[in-house]
């Protein structure tokens, strides 16, 4: 059986409602769900609706300020660090990046380290921020450790997500968005759902041999760095993985590597932390401080169709440019309406009902 | 056989000989040496005196500039754009580096896109440079088309680098330096030396079939993008590759894509350029910009020495950090020689037979 279908409008006012009935402002109520139903609309289910009452659970357990003083704590010309005050990173993450795209008009780039955040959704919204102003958006941050390093048992890293949206002329632009691991979490959620075995290269065991059991994280297992193993350049992704984790989290303040604390309201954070909260690393880069832009779009618009045009191999219809699959996605979902599975709709409406919100 | 072994001062002295020969003033040819040397101490041996000869054969073919009036052609406080004017990407990279430096100085970051350029050694040079000024340094570069995106048999990008070096306390410095392919070019010519088949995953034939054949891209095949195929996401290697090529040839105005001119000097660059030369993009960001230099060398001590700590899987000895085996091979090389197979010997012998200098 398919899932249910939701229209856009009808889960984000849902969103909206709650995150007012937790405390936050009307604006910040909106703008958190505008970030969180962009996830659901790209396709990316793992980090929209999916994980609403993951946040609420967060701030019953006072881990959560739904009425953060967000504020600059040392700045250069092109650079500021940000302390979020325990907010929704779905909230202090876009005014950070503001804060970034500031900068940049300014002294041509702006870079913003963020400390005492929280899960900021995804983090192509925050990079797609800075296309309608001619800028090269750039969004990381660290998360909770689920992921060995190569040669590692321990876990030590989050799926820690680089994002880089880059504008074009008449193409669409360039967004990509993607975990410094193998496979992303929410790909394994999947598998978990269906009981279906995960391929080789994607996890190891809680003894870091490799396995193709989508549950192994529950029992001590990790997902591994992109490149699967060293022979195939695992130690690449683990570095792409640890550069993530030092930006966001060593030059603003934040906990790094095993210190970050869990997302899941169950599990206890490091009574031993090395900052505050979790990091992003926030980044705009102004196009004409480098070469006018319509000059720069124009050989974008280039760049894309020679690569789109590139021929593909058998069984494959074309060559994909990054963002097209989750443009596509949001076209359809905007007008088609969101499905969501079983288990999130009864978690929704658990949640509902709790905070006596009809879903 | 073991390769002959030679003094690190020797082959310095025979660099600094040809580059003079051919044209670079003294400082120049000692710069070029330097870079060029460093990945022969490093131990990528691919990157270092192997292409001495290449260098000289694009000079032969009036394809490098050896007196070249490097210049900046637009900034802003925290950007630049560099046109390299032909020059050996050994001399302008580290120059457009000190730039970067500069800016980051007064503006808190520095970035420079350069154009007009050629290739620039190994990335971890330019990045490198930045340590000792407590600065995070960042190094990208495109290079010849011997890489297929995702889907493609065409092969539309280089194996272009990412190299970001940061700074650590009492730890040695974090640095990473990595190919955006699964295997860098270097270890396939192990493998076409010793005839030996490279894993799968590494290459794809002429018709994008996977392949282990390390002579295959000599026939029209060509090199994968970290993380091997689809199902392991190699969407994700390509990503980065693009990222890569559009910030150092986009950005700048230099070629990119299936654009770029070859390194090898008896292929000649396409007839129809879209910019000038290949591309670079260097940064440098001023720890102090984000937080007291002292506070962050302290933490990164304590993440390196947390990540070295971990618990390895059996029958490895241990977690590595970014920049561990290069230094060892630095510090060996430089004290024990440097060892050289006989066809770069043979090579670097016929080279100074023509410039009738001595090797």
């Amino acid at each position: 059986m398919s899932d249910p279908i939701y229209p856009y409008a009808q889960l984000r006012t849902f969103a909206v409602s709650i995150f007012q009935k937790i405390g936050c402002s009307p604006d910040d109520a909106k703008l958190a769900s505008d970030v969180l139903l962009s996830a659901d609309l790209r396709g990316i289910d793992s980090h929209g609706l999916a994980r609403l009452s993951g946040y609420v659970r967060l701030w019953e357990a006072k881990r959560i300020n739904t009425r953060p003083g967000i504020r600059i704590v040392h700045e250069t010309p092109s650079t500021a660090v940000v302390d979020g005050d325990s907010g929704l990173g779905l909230v202090v993450a876009p005014k950070a990046m503001e804060i970034a795209m500031n900068k940049a008009r300014l002294a041509g780039t702006g870079w913003v380290a963020v400390r005492n955040s929280n899960h900021f959704g995804i983090a192509g919204y925050h990079t797609m921020m800075a296309l309608q102003q001619d800028m090269i958006g750039w969004a990381m941050t660290n998360a909770s450790p689920l992921v060995s390093p190569t040669f590692s048992v321990e876990r030590l890293l989050g799926t820690n997500p680089i994002s880089v949206a880059i504008p074009a002329g008449s193409q669409p632009p360039f967004v990509l968005d993607m975990a410094t691991t193998t496979a992303a979490n929410g790909k394994l959620e999947i598998l978990q759902r269906k009981n279906k075995e995960a391929p080789l290269g994607w996890i190891q065991n809680r003894e870091g041999s490799p396995s193709t059991n989508p549950h192994e994280l529950k029992e001590g297992g990790a997902l591994i760095p992109l490149g699967s193993d060293y022979e195939h350049g695992s130690h690449k992704g683990y570095g792409l993985g640890a550069l993530v984790d030092i930006l966001s989290a060593v030059l603003s303040g934040a906990n790094y590597g095993p210190w970050v604390p869990p997302f899941v309201a169950f599990l206890q954070p490091p009574a031993d932390p090395v900052g505050s909260g979790i990091g992003h690393f926030l980044g705009a880069m102004r196009i004409d401080a480098f070469r006018p832009a319509d000059e720069f779009k124009h050989h974008m618009d280039n760049w894309i169709s020679r690569f789109r045009a590139a021929r593909p191999v058998a069984g494959q219809e074309k060559v994909l440019i990054h963002g097209d699959p989750e443009r596509d996605m949001h076209a359809h979902r905007l007008k088609a309406g969101i499905p969501l599975n079983e288990k999130v709709v009864a978690d929704l409406q658990a949640l509902g009902q709790k905070l006596g919100i009809a879903f």
